[in-house]
Order: C-alpha cells, then structure tokens, then sequence
C-alpha cells in the first residue's frame, strides 16, 4: 500500500496504525480526522537523527505548526525536543498554551502586525523570522521598551523555483515573503538588523517551495544562502550562525509519486553544505528545516460515510461523501491528487471511475475526479489517505458543517485530539 | 462609486451605509466585516415586489443561506417575509435556533445523510429539494415513520451552461446535482417521487450557475423545465405547481461589470415563463428563486490594517493585510476580482500598481493582484468592496487566524452581529 501505516484486515477492512478504520468510524462517526501519532513522531525522528548526525551541533528541524495545529500536536513536538515555527498569534497562543517553550519557537509571516509583535515579545517568543522593514523597526521598538535584544534571523528570496505548482512555490523572487537577494534587498534588511540596537541578528531563513521531491533544489538554495552568508560576513563583518533551509520534502499521494528517503536526503544536502562553507571558509552554520508536511501528511487519514452514489448515463459517477471542501480544500484550491478507498472493501478490486464529490453546494466541492474506487454504495465508509497536512488546518464552516474530530492513535490506543464541533459551537458568536 | 451605499465624506474617508469606515475600523478592530442591512432588505425587496408583481400568485425569492448565514440574516429574512433554503443540517439548526418558520425552508444538497433528514423532518422542514433516490426513499421512511407526507421538489439539471467559471456552473447535466432531463433520469425520479406513499411531489428545481449578468439563460431554463413540466403532466398526470429557478444573477465586483437591473430582467423571465405556461397548455405554477450573491454582496464589505507594503525592485509591490484568504478565500479558489480602496485616502488618486497579499503563510494567499490603490503605508485601512456573499460564510481558521466579526449597519446605527473569534476560542475545541 501507499505507506506501511496502511493494511487491510481479514474481514477485508482498511486499517490505519494497526486500527480497523471502520471500527472506528462506527465509534466516533463521520467526517472524522484519523491522526497516527506514532508515525507523526517517526518522522520528526528521521529529521532530528539525521540533521544531528550530518549536519552536526545543534541542528534539527522545526514543526511547522501551518500544517497541522491543535494543542497536543505542541505537546508531541515539546516532548521530542523539537523546535516550532509558528505563523500568527494565534499559533502561538496555542503553543503557548500547551506548554511548549517559548524560547524555541520561530514566529513567522510575511505580515506581523504590532500587536502580534508586542504579544509575542510578551510571550517570551524565541526568535522572530523577520519579513520587512516595517516589523523590524516595531519589534526593534518593543524590545527596546522592554529592554531586552531580541534574537531575529531574516527571511530572504533566494531566487528559486522548483517548478512545482505556482501558488506553493515561495523562494522565487516575485514574492509576498522575504527580501530577495538579487535586488540588493536582502542587504538593506541587513543593514537595517545589524544598526538596531533591541534586534540581535541570528541568521537567515528561505523556504523555496513544496511537494520537491529532488535534492537539487535545496542544494541549490544552500549554495545561495551560503555564498550569501560569506558576502554579509566580508561586507558588513556580520556572520550568521543559524541558517533556516525551510520545508519543502515532498510526500507520496498516490501511488505515482516517488518514494523519498529523508535522511538519504538530508545527508547529501549536508555533505553538499559542509562542503560549500569549507570552500568559502565560513563557519558550518545551526541549520534548521521546516519540515511540516512530511512530517504529518502520511501520519493522516480521512474518513467519510458515501452517500449518493449517481451516475450519469453517458457522462460519469459521482460518490457524494459527508465532508468535502470544508475539511479538505485542496483539491479545490490545487487540484492536489489524493488516493482513496472504500474501506469496508478495501480487499475487493477498485472497478469503479468516479468524481469523488463533498456534500457542500459548490459545484467546485470535489475532492478528486478520475478516482478508481472499489465499487461504492450508500453506508460504505470513504478513507482519503494522506490526509495529515493542510486538511484539518484548512477547514472551514462553509455551509456550516461543523468541522470533524481528530483522533490520534499510538502504540494501537486511540483517544480524542480536538473533539467534534457541534451545531451549537456554529452559533456560539452569533449574537 | 461602484454602488449607492458608498460615498466619501469631508475628510477623505470612505463611507459605507452612510458611516464612516475608518472610524468603524477604529472601533471594531480590523479585520471587520460589515453588512449593510438596508441594502440587504432593500435588495430582498426588489425580488420580492418584482417576483409578485411579474410572476403573480406567492411568487418570491428564497434567502440562499449559504452566501452569508448567521443568526441576524435568518430573523432579517423572516421579517421581510421570505423563504430560505438551507444546505446543511448546521444551516438548518441556526434558521431553527433563530425562529425562521421551519415550513418556509427548503433542504438542499446533493448528499444528505440519514441523520440529516431526520432531523430536517423533527424540525417541520416545508420542503426537500430532493437530489437522488437514495435520498428520496430515506425522506420516504422517515415520513412514513411520523404517519406524514412530506412536501418535495426535484432538483433537475436542465444541460445549461452559461459560461460561467466552470466551479460555479451547476446546471450542465454533468455535475453532482439533480438530475439531468436529457438522460431520463429526471423522469425516473419523477416516477419514483409519485410512487412513494409519503412524498407529495411539489415541483422542480434547477440552478444554472453563478455571476450570470444576461437573462437569456434564465429564459432558456425556464424553457426547458416548463417543457419538462408539460411533459410530465403528460406523461405521468402530475402538474408541478412550484417551479424554482434557482438563483445566479451577477453582482458588481468591478467597475468592468456590467449594471443589472433586477426587477426588469424578473420581468423579462416572467413575461417569458408566462407566454411559454400559455403556450404549453399549463397552469403558471409558484416561481421561486434563490438569489444569494445579488441579495447579500453588494451590502457587505471587509476591513484591513495594511501592514507592510513591499516593492521588489523590478516586479511588483505587494500590500500585506491583516486578514487574507482566511476570511476571503476567492481569489484563492476562483480568481475573483474585487475592488479595494484605501479607506483613509480614499479621495486620493489610485497611483499605485499593486498586489493585496493576505497574510497566510501561503504564497497563493493574494486577494487580488493588478490592483490599483492609493498609496498605501502601514497603519493604513484597506476596504475590499462588495463582500457580502462567500466571504464570512467561506471564513476559515487557518494559519489559526480568529475569524472577524460581522457588525450590521442600519439606518445608520451599527452594532455586533457575529462577534470577533478569539484566540482562546480557537482552542476550545483541543483537549
């Protein structure tokens, strides 16, 4: 199967982290969010072994809480000595109320408003990922008010495009986030850290995209950031000890994709960046990764009650589910393929073609089309596998569905992680 | 200006619903949404006198809930008299909570579960627009279960396409919805409608899309289903006594957009639909419509901060707002254009080539790009137009972004109708 989560039972039933999925989808109801936290830890593991191991000191990588966020993701991360990056106030409220130290957090954004500054700093917040000059100069001023030098690393455009889809590739020039390096940008940010008194400049960061499935791309990205980091050290005396490479690991959706050996990965990225500061003799930086994505794509599943199943003579079937866009916008929002199965007939053979539609009035409330499925009727249980990343983080009320219940399951014991919103929750702020 | 409920008073601001936005912003808090209620039942009213007037009988237009659903819209549809269609059970629930008569609503949907349509029946619904055969024995079970006849419409696809943004065009006979007319599958479900003991079969229901700004398609649709209507009266002895045409007409986002007069296209239908009943030898039957977008857009509007406005040298500026796809995700999902306007220079000239970047740590999240503004610098407000529909119903918590609150306005007087999400609000949920 897709990863070695995934099984099938004797009665033929789809199991995830060793669980009958339609056990429990009979326990908790559907949509429900399937979490395997076992997995989930697994993977953070890959990245903390092999960052220690190849790139040595203190590296590793952080949580990218973007991708998946609720209170006990925080507690996971804490308890495996990661790192978090942390992307609104909200985030951080959340981290923080979990418990998770706050000075091994990154807060991150392209627009940070004074008021998440001052309620970060507040916080006890590790570092900032600086975007602009704006921010730099209010948290320059905030911590200057408390008296303290706060720690930043600077989020640069290297220039990269790893060609993957438009809206998610993000260390290309022409972008919302960062300063570019070729502009001359870069080294105004630069200038400006280094002359603010409340701001002590760590490093820098760049996120080049996702779902890359090579290692060029963020050879390619060191290779850049470090020739950079020798250029700030000769021109401005500054040199950085944190470099940030961002996320970007691509994980397998459907049986196309490949496979990817994370730590083969990592070690030949940090073979390629040792070799690179000992060529421009500059000190091996702290690198940092962001890794959310694979960290917790394939630690998800989804599972959905079929509903309608029609067909339309001469055109295509449909199987209508009980969620949809509201907890998976991705296929709405990418097109992003996923793979699918009926898991009471994850045994039989999938001789059906079909659009996988959600139940929200929108035409656009696909989660897939030309889906091979095992033949589907009304009452079969629909798992989307692969769901970990962007799927509950994303969800909405649209239509006022109530968002699904995440159950996380370790060591075969599940237990619920945010429990189920109910019809009252969707009216709790209407005044 | 782009509609009659904006203006710019002395001082340069924009006003909105008579009231000025900058000091709404100050009072509220950014990001805000604001719904004009006037315009919202001035709107309402225009469909409503046209749609007696033209189509005669209880002719009328239908509250599309999922444009903008929230307790206030149920009792301001309740009191302009008018019916709503729900499309969830969580829709249904807050219409019921709200006090909107429960025999006026009509459940909508191409996959509603057994749960749904019991509860749908324990709250009194008047009708189901019923989608599929799955859905129609199960509506039939539970009437019988309750010894009564429960009142439907079928929803049929009458093979239309009005060229619209393929995702919100639903009434070409592929999609999820209904059931198409040129395949015989309409008559299939008409004949089991008619066979099933605690079903009264009521009349029939199309949509054909959205942003539609001609009324020929609406002409040709009512073609098709008074034909179909002739027919089945023929063929199976059933007269359809509701016929509703679902809704569709555009709305102004942009100055490009074309001005609709509502009331004379409803006569143009009416006259259309009234020649074509003589015609065809059938009595006129109820028209109903489901104007969502046209009835709530041009009556909303959403407040921002600007946070950073960023010029890459050589390509383009980007102004970051202190909300984003989280509250708007159109431009993410489709490429929806809107109309921006710095709020507090809004009688300054539009110099400034921009993009409006929301500030989700996802580069796709852009809520317009070729924009053209005032000058725009931090601390400034920035006013998207014309937000009413799809844009607080869309809202999403990613990025663990608190959704704004929606502040109504009438008669000049402003007060919370949906208030701000906060952060602990967004871990409620977690355990």
């Amino acid at each position: 199967m897709l990863h070695d989560n995934l099984s099938i039972n004797k009665e033929g039933h789809l199991c995830f982290a060793g669980l009958d999925t339609v056990l429990l989808a009979k326990k908790y109801g559907t949509p429900l969010f399937l979490i395997d936290e076992d997995r989930v830890r697994k993977n953070a593991r890959t990245y903390i072994n092999a960052m220690r191991k190849y790139f040595g000191g203190d590296s590793g990588p952080l949580l990218a809480s973007k991708a998946l966020c609720f209170s006990e993701m925080y507690r996971i991360a804490a308890s495996e000595g990661m790192r978090t990056d942390i992307v609104s106030p909200g985030e951080l409220y959340i981290a923080h109320k979990s418990g998770f130290p706050m000075g091994r957090a990154f807060f991150h954004g392209n627009n940070k408003t004074d008021e998440d500054i001052a309620y970060a700093i507040e916080c006890g917040i590790g570092y900032f990922v600086a975007d602009n000059r704006e921010e730099l100069e209010e948290i320059n001023r905030v911590a200057a008010k408390k008296g303290i030098k706060q720690k930043i690393i600077l989020r640069l455009s290297p220039g990269i495009d790893p060609h993957t889809h438009a809206k998610i590739s993000t260390g290309k020039v022409d972008s919302k986030f960062g300063s570019a390096i070729e502009t001359g940008q870069a080294d105004e940010m630069v200038q400006l850290s280094l002359s603010l008194e409340n701001i002590a400049l760590d490093g820098f960061h760049c996120h080049i995209g996702s779902q890359i499935f090579e290692c060029e791309p963020f050879c390619d990205a060191a290779d850049i950031m470090l020739s950079y980091v020798a250029h700030v050290k000769e021109s401005f005396g500054f040199e950085a000890k944190t470099l940030n490479l961002g996320g970007g690991f691509g994980v397998r959706y459907v049986e196309e994709d490949p496979y990817i050996d994370y730590a083969e990965n990592i070690k030949k990225i940090a073979s390629h960046v040792n070799a690179k500061c000992e060529a421009l003799k500059i000190n091996k930086p702290t690198v940092l990764m962001e890794p959310g994505r694979s960290i917790v794509a394939d630690a998800g599943m989804t599972l959905y009650t079929v509903g309608t199943v029609k067909t339309i003579t001469g055109y295509k079937t449909y199987v209508s589910i009980d969620g949809g866009m509201t907890d998976n916008p991705r296929y709405a929002l990418y097109q992003s393929k996923y793979t699918f199965e009926i898991a009471n007939k994850a045994s039989e053979e999938k001789v059906l073609d079909c659009t996988v539609a959600g139940r929200c009035c929108e035409s656009g409330d696909l989660l897939g089309e030309d889906v091979k499925l095992q033949n589907a009727e009304r009452g079969d249980i629909l798992a989307t596998l692969v769901t970990g990343a962007y799927n509950y983080s994303m969800s909405s009320n649209y239509n006022k569905i109530p968002r699904p219940p995440v159950v996380m399951i370790s060591g075969g014991v599940d237990r619920v992680a945010v429990r189920r919103e109910t019809y009252a929750d969707l009216a709790r702020l209407d005044v």
